[in-house]
């Protein structure tokens, strides 16, 4: 077999076999394709699409293109969850110890931030001491002990995707539905959970400008998890606004713990998603109907339970023996209060903005090799549906670097004003695989 | 400017500007933008297309990524001719010396072969002590002094067309109109000629398979040369058999000497050929009637002067001082006569076969390292339009390694036989610079 032989198929618009998708996957994994090969192929994918085929046997072929997690030794049902990436998106780190709380192993495989979108793994190494670098053998004795583990992901996992994904993300080739569908499908099935909730985010701070394309992409991502026999729901949610109310590291984090300390004080629209994706996590392990799921979830949350597992992840994932301090209290060393400059109900607040200014306050990476200020970032006293006066704070932005005074320009820019009220909270769309219908 | 912008751009169907081409070429040239860039930006290119504006600003930003010859020193008109490639195509050797012998001054930078497709170079070469390494001013004052030269080009010209060409051809974005239109334009426009003939060749042995593909080409290099004021005459004609009655490299020179000593024996399509492609490089250099410009070339052509020119040429081009052997008789190790294996007309030889049979004997090269056998080569002893009976000796085939007996059955399954009688001269279409008409 040939590559250009394969570009030459798929630039005329033809289907590509499994040999040919497994044959690309093999020679990109092991050099004998090149870049520029890979990358005139992912082009003309991305111009000329994938049928649902050959999107399933792409996922097959970068799934086993290295080792895939065995989660037998690990009793009870295991549930996967992720999102597709948004401004403030903390929700791994609270649903986690939830659903734990309710006997639904989470064997978490998380990733960092680039560019605007942060990473579950940054906001956890923001708490001083914590280590995500389990073993798989620690990674799974916690998985049985308290019920579940944040890690990062070996190196030999999906080592196809990391390569790939790589090459796309200076070829112009992310945009793929199909490219998209498979990465993250391929990585969840080679995490090695039974089922699997998809937080699939769609607006101005997400990659799904739309929900009409994040419902094509949830889809195809539903199809895959079913030619692999596993459960999936999506729950198609908005990230028009930022979610939650800060948005950053450290600050993220103690958002997270703050709401499991005190659910009934926390932001309506990140209790709201925590609370759905929660459900749809136990509903898909239990197989128990919504309603049920549901008040299984409000109940325990309403308990001590989420923090005690919350805080003994903490302790097991530490870096040394000593006690980590599970105070997250912090303060970032330059600080700014953004004021309101019009009258009114807050429209909305623009998630890219706030997800471009955090990035440039240190709280994000422009390259995989730069430091983050895990104390930098962003806190909305103001969101949707709220009313304010000019002059109100709406939001503080925070930094341990000098921050520049432009920034203060853009976050007011970044909301936008109503004259009549506005509803608080977001619609979600749901879609789920035939065996949970 | 940002690659990734541009790239966006093409891969959404949108046009790109003068400066964004510029970005492109100037940037792939000095190495900032990468390879894997540079192929993705192709294929988007090969699959959504350049527009006459684009293609225009392509071919200029290539055509000044390098050096351009400055022919303001050679006296007279200079008129330039190249072909879209093929096999048996040793028109240039012939034509020269024709024109130049009518007093047009033809200063030919010429190529290499690669792949089943020959090149003037390597045949030029093929005559033992004949060298295509010329300097500047060697190559200028040939030219003012015989009418013509032959050499290869510079590193330096159109540096952009060579990077690009040899990522093409690795990434399959090679089969794009705009993209050959304008790497064939920006080196003939840096070659400093005043006009040109290009024979696009259409048919299995050519990368045109259409004669409507080839006719879409050429329109479009006329349209570029009309936007350089450059007089320019495109000549489409069939390529789907051999051009003349041989294959490779000394056999093809010999075949084009022959021609010149004794036109009225020489194979009639290769003579028709060599007719039309000199009367028009002589018509744009005359600017006289098509009428005249024939009868012109049909009487130099029975004068003994293009044989002067020739043997003048490679007295010129010579390694050392001593005399070049013109003497063109050759004998390859190995030989093996193709016997006709129906009776009947000859309806075709299959240019693309022939071509390949000619690579595997060791006229052409796999990889540009691989070092030619001047000897190898098909001779057809029947073409298009010949009668034959079973046994006749269709072709010979001959190399100085052994040959594969394999080779006789492909060699005979190149020939197609008809029953009834079969035109032996191949139709040529014309299409002129709007200056010419």
């Amino acid at each position: 077999m040939n590559i250009l032989d394969v570009i030459e198929k798929k630039k005329n618009k033809k289907q590509l076999s499994s040999a040919e998708i497994q044959f690309f996957i093999d020679g990109y994994v092991n050099d004998t394709i090149k870049d520029y090969q890979a990358s005139a192929l992912l082009m003309a994918i991305r111009i000329n699409g994938l049928d649902f085929e050959e999107t399933l046997n792409l996922t097959k072929s970068m799934l086993y293109s290295g080792e895939v997690i065995d989660l037998h030794s690990v009793e009870g049902y295991k549930v996967d969850k992720h999102s597709t990436g948004g401004i403030g998106d903390k929700v791994t780190l609270i649903v986690a110890p939830i659903v734990a709380a309710l006997g639904v192993k989470v064997a978490k495989l998380s990733g960092r931030g680039l560019g605007i979108t942060g990473g579950t793994l940054d906001k956890l190494e923001a708490i001083d001491g914590v280590s995500i670098d389990l073993t798989e053998q620690q990674f799974i004795d916690q998985v049985n002990t308290i019920g579940f583990a944040i890690a990062g992901q070996t190196q030999n996992l999906v080592p196809a995707d990391k390569k790939l994904y790589a090459l796309r993300d200076v070829t112009g080739t992310v945009d793929s539905l199909p490219l998209i569908a498979s990465s993250i499908m391929s990585k969840k099935l080679a995490s090695g959970a039974d089922g699997m909730v998809i937080d699939v985010k769609y607006g101005s701070g997400a990659f799904c400008k739309t929900m009409e394309v994040a419902q094509e992409l949830a889809e195809i991502m539903i199809k895959i998890a079913e030619g692999f026999d596993k459960s999936i729901v999506t729950v198609l949610s908005s990230m028009n606004n930022p979610l939650g109310r800060t948005v950053g590291n450290k600050n993220e984090v103690k958002e997270a713990y703050d709401l499991l300390l005190d659910p009934d004080h926390a932001d309506e629209n990140l209790l709201n998603t925590i609370v759905e994706v929660s459900t749809y996590m136990y509903e898909v392990a239990s197989k128990n109907s919504h309603e049920h799921s549901k008040q299984a979830v409000l109940d325990v949350l309403h308990s001590n339970l989420p923090v005690e597992k919350f805080e003994a992840m903490i302790h097991a994932q530490r870096l040394s023996n000593e006690q980590v301090d599970i105070n997250l209290t912090f303060e970032a060393k330059n600080n700014i209060d953004i004021p309101a400059t019009e009258a009114g109900y807050v429209k909305a607040i623009d998630a890219e903005t706030i997800g471009h200014i955090s990035l440039e306050l240190g709280a994000g990476r422009h390259t995989k090799e730069d430091v983050l200020d895990f104390n930098a970032g962003v806190e909305l006293l103001k969101v949707k549906g709220d009313y304010v006066e000019v002059g109100d704070i709406m939001m503080k932005i925070y930094s341990d670097s000098a921050i520049d005074p432009s920034f203060v320009d853009k976050a007011q820019n970044a909301v936008e004003y109503s004259s009549s009220p506005v509803e608080k909270l977001d619609a979600k769309v749901v879609l789920k695989s035939k065996d949970l219908l």
